[in-house]
């Protein structure tokens, strides 16, 4: 049965159903078998984002009002078929990622400590799993690697990632070097270069099968532990592992420098504004007209969902564009407390949110002067709440024609 | 005689002042002796952007309205003793840049047209010294090879790149790697991983007697040409020449892709809004002001100019913050020709200008009812300039009190 993203049925949709088809849809598109192993991801966020020169470490500054290290997890939590996300942070910051956990709803999160080096860091998220019955950290098959500074890690590399890992015993995600790199002699000359095409930057997320890694960083030294920088390195120093690399995209990189923090900013809002939320009102014309629209919006992301009103404030980490649809009876009645339900969150302040409410007017009668009251309130509603930074548009779709409603106030 | 930043004397200053000091104060800062050598620029700027995926290669990308290449030239022109900046660009780009130069009046530029690769286009740049008479491209004792998409390029380094040159006949800017280097087997899978202290990236910009890096590209091989990305190789190569190599800040990085021009953007306001112009009107105690100001606003980079009507455009494109200190008799009337040239030029539409009107009235006596209509009439045209995104403020020092006027009327 062929599956579109989440519209397979004439039923209002649920969020859950949503996730569900992403590993099918996705091991579809890459022609193998589904992840039908556990999987888990250990976050090294221990770091003191020194060469940021900021007083807060890098993974914890916040871009939109919210802090690096949560656009980082939600890209794994997203994923069904990642079981648990193990966080590794210095002692001092344990509170902070608890509430940031909590703020943001990672229900996947669990949060160790760190060690004195990145190794050492690893070495204890592993070890989550291994000393556990808890049911929240079952010993995955396969561990991924990433960097909590790496906040836009896609689903297709993380499925071949896990996939070669799996069966090579190590994968790991490479990118082409920037500059040519360079060794020194003592006094600070240039001794020799390196043929730039011959080498790659070693990136993250890596995969390994949690045996091959959890015995590996067993049997290192105490140099690898204090000096070394790679995992690959351990796995084939250790356990005779050659890692499979996988040429990723250009969006692995780490925000290291504080100029990193506005790219990843304008990326994140630039995610925001291609991508729309469409609510399904009950009913099935509503319901219909949702499913094609997203047909229509190829070149967006678009997630469906039922009118339920607690889901839709966890839409707005997704994206700024919402689509109501709407068959009720009284037009326009749900807007404004959906407004206001966005305007208490105080996203709108960071970005404007577009909410484009979509009414269905399917008897065949029309009472003119009450519609006009209607028409009226709605264009003072626009007028009021684009102070706030939410632009409110409106289309009525009579049996026969289609008005279109937007406000003249902007402010820029 | 000690320098402050070219305020050394009582006459209202002129711009071309401002930067005859520079290299002296930074060769004095650096206790070495000033560059008394021509030195001249090689900006490689033919190539097409691919990695970033966008239609205009990307040192013709703009930010805030203004091409890539445009803030990178102005970093090297700004130094009085860089005589000049020869761009290399695509013979298809050739139109463009001229007319780049000459909208943002970059008065040292000699375009000459780009080859196939990096080396060769960097060769041609070269040539345009070797084979004229030409007053405008004097041969020079050391030339800079920098790259078009790297604008952040401090003095302090461009001194140091340039005297260890012309001492050892080659010099670089290196930074740190921030990912493990690895090399690969021809399947795909990792070979061995490089230890990451014992390298670095090689940076711009980089430093050569000019005479050895022409001999060096003179002699170097097809090969070289075709594929080699390391100038500091060609001189170690052909000549013999070992370069010093010097630790540069993070701010050399080169703009690679879509979101490295987001995060140029956000360093350029940055610097817009740390900088200040003060303009001295005619009159010993507005430059007496103006000159204490500089002092105390030592946070910033300030530039102290005259009173002369053209030089304040210039400005523009270093700084968002204007102070003028008047003295004339009728109160606040440059203000709105000074507004209407900011708006003209249409920077205002992409960050706030800043205008702060300082009056000094020196005399005794004032007819309080002009004064009252005078308040009005600033008060008013604040109000209206900050439509177009102009914050204009007025401080009035009287011979006994200080007045601070300010439009309450604002729009975020």
């Amino acid at each position: 049965m062929q599956q579109e993203r989440c519209s397979s049925s004439d039923r209002p949709l649920d969020p859950g159903g949503l996730l569900s088809c992403d590993a099918e849809r996705s091991a579809a598109r890459l022609g193998c078998a589904a992840v039908d192993f556990p999987v888990a991801v250990v976050l090294p966020a221990g770091g003191s984002g020194e060469r940021m020169g900021l007083p807060t470490p890098k993974q914890f500054c916040t871009i939109l009002n919210r802090p690096l290290i949560s656009y980082t997890i939600q890209a794994f939590e997203r994923l069904s078929w990642i079981v648990t996300v193990v966080v590794v942070v210095a002692t001092e910051n344990h509170d902070l990622m608890l509430n940031i956990a909590r703020k943001y709803n990672h229900t996947k999160v669990k949060v160790v400590h760190g060690g004195t080096t990145r190794h050492r860091s690893i070495f204890n998220g592993l070890q989550a799993f291994s000393n556990t019955t808890d049911s929240l950290t079952p010993k995955p098959k396969v561990v991924i690697i990433h960097d909590a500074v790496r906040p836009f890690v896609e689903e297709d590399l993380l499925l071949k990632i896990t996939l070669a890992a799996k069966e090579q015993g190590a994968s790991g995600a490479i990118r082409p070097l920037v500059s040519t790199v360079i060794a020194t002699t003592s006094e600070g000359y240039l001794d020799h270069s390196l043929e730039r095409a011959k080498y790659r930057a070693s990136e993250m997320p890596q995969g390994f099968l949690y045996d091959i890694i959890f015995q590996a960083y067993q049997q290192c030294s105490e140099f690898d532990f204090e000096f070394g920088t790679e995992c690959l390195h351990l796995a084939l120093q250790y356990c005779g592992t050659n890692a499979k690399l996988i040429e990723g995209p250009p969006t692995l990189w780490k925000v290291t420098y504080k100029r990193d923090l506005a790219a990843a900013e304008a990326i994140i809002k630039e995610t925001l504004s291609m991508s729309a939320c469409i609510i399904a009102g009950a009913g099935a014309e509503a319901v219909e007209l949702a499913k094609m629209l997203q047909k229509n919006l190829n070149m967006m992301e678009t997630d469906v969902i039922s009118c339920a009103k607690e889901s839709n404030t966890e839409y707005l980490s997704k994206t700024q564009n919402f689509i109501h649809i709407s068959m009720s009876g009284s037009n326009f009645s749900g807007v404004p407390e959906m407004v206001k339900r966005f305007e208490d969150i105080g996203h709108t302040r960071l970005y404007p949110l577009v909410v484009v409410w979509v009414q269905l007017n399917m008897t065949k009668q029309s009472v003119d002067s009450q519609k006009t009251d209607e028409l009226t309130a709605f264009m003072g509603l626009a007028s009021e709440v684009i102070q706030g930074n939410v632009l409110l548009y409106g289309i009525e779709i009579n049996h026969s024609k289609v008005i279109f409603l937007m406000s003249y106030h902007y402010i820029c």
